[in-house]
């Protein structure tokens, strides 16, 4: 593992690391903050998965959340969304190939060498952090926007056991059904629509919920509201009589000025889940 | 006046907008955010001056103020720090002509024709706002980051009925004495240096001060403190007995990662200096 950058922020630290991934075949880079308790003690962990045509850096530098995770005293991670450089394969359109990783693990080529987004976010990644840092395994939570709510969304209600809760902004809520899904998951998983399923939070809702309470926030005035779909995920919540919150927020767009504005709360809801704060 | 983009943000609005600039004979962009306060009423106003290399954009995304803004109901304005365009003159060099404009009149070509950054910020743009947004005329404090923490503390040292509280992020102190200045002084303002005296934060400290309390940061790791010269401006403060506090924060570096950290602080600052909060 490679120090890329480190700078002090609210008194913890923020970095830049990167490493050869031999999930995805490739280097890759994350950004992670500890916040200051983890100079004296191990903290939890709070995932937090990008959009499309994000890197490790945007979240980092835009979402306001190291402030908070500092007052609650957990570990943020931002992992980039797709492998990346000249020997893996990508696509003009900006909704596939690299920065549209999409979480899956891909079974088709030319992205199978490299597109393993899923295992490479809930288990090599995890792996070395655990390693590295001082992180407790038990305590990780998740969090996304957008293709990172898809990805958070689908990854914790696969694996609540590792995943202890969950939450959103304006996720992609309906691949499966979406122009932001039906073209990527085909492309990365071939056809079978049956193999979409496990990637699809409106269908894993609706099979295997999440065993705790779960936040999702989306924009009013969302300039991609047809493609996001939330009135399927919202739906799903309450057929499946899932625990949890899906709240429209009025005149909100899609941008990190929304993610921002209810960051705390995002915070706040993931320390109170992990440590009954 | 254009609209580039809005985006509500912590319940106000994060504006973008452009216009023509009769001072700096250019169009100009800015950003503003308004609080939800100024839905039904006007409130103050906090200038954010940015550094070497920014535009409008930098603050707005990376300082995390708009929430801070929110809760105390204080709209923010981000300007630029030059002059642009295909017409306005440039350098190679990262910290002269556009990106650079170090909130000076230029009185040399090439610069003269566009580089009235000081006038801009001064009257064109305070005009400017106040006629088009709900901002009490009274109520304006300053802030700034580097380069832009320099315009800051010499605009509210030299109108300091105009900017009734200023503050800092590691400001460059002593432009007349560090290669962050004397080059771009030179440039700007020819080899007499009795003119730049207008424009050193230590020189108008040491001759005028400030009426109001006075708040910088400074951070112990910053890796351009041999040309900010913070030492300077704390020996002015302490000499001309400047009601203030000049904090060293250990650690941190020149980043937005170190701007954000104490952004709640200067907010909050500002806003019981405006309103006695």
């Amino acid at each position: 593992m490679e120090i890329i950058s480190e700078n002090i922020c609210f008194d913890g630290v923020q970095g830049v690391y990167s490493h050869k991934s031999t999930t995805c075949n490739c280097d890759m880079t994350f950004g992670l903050y500890l916040p200051p308790q983890a100079k004296t003690q191990s903290v939890p962990v709070l995932w937090y998965l990008s959009g499309l045509t994000c890197n490790h850096e945007n979240a980092m530098t835009k979402a306001g959340a190291q402030g908070w995770a500092a007052q609650h005293g957990i570990a943020l991670i931002f992992p980039d969304t797709s492998p990346r450089g000249d020997g893996v394969a990508d696509d003009d359109n900006y909704t596939l190939g690299q920065g549209a990783g999409f979480y899956v693990n891909a079974t088709q080529d030319p992205w199978k060498p490299h597109f393993q987004m899923w295992d490479y976010i809930a288990d090599e990644l995890p792996a070395l952090v655990m390693s590295e840092f001082p992180l407790i395994d038990d305590l990780q939570a998740i969090i996304g926007h957008s293709m990172g709510g898809h990805g958070a969304l689908t990854l914790a209600m696969t694996r609540p056991e590792q995943f202890k809760s969950v939450s959103a902004f304006a996720p992609i809520a309906n691949p499966s059904t979406s122009p932001w899904g039906q073209e990527q998951l085909s492309a990365y998983l071939g056809d079978d629509k049956d193999t979409w399923a496990a990637y699809d939070s409106t269908v894993l809702m609706h099979e295997n919920g999440h065993p705790n309470h779960v936040l999702i926030d989306q924009g009013t005035s969302d300039q991609f509201l047809n493609l996001l779909q939330p009135e399927k995920l919202s739906e799903a919540m309450a057929a499946k009589r899932q625990q949890g919150t899906f709240r429209m927020q009025k005149g909100f767009d899609h941008s990190y000025f929304f993610v921002a504005s209810f960051m705390e709360d995002h915070v706040g809801f993931h320390a109170q889940a992990l440590m009954g704060e």
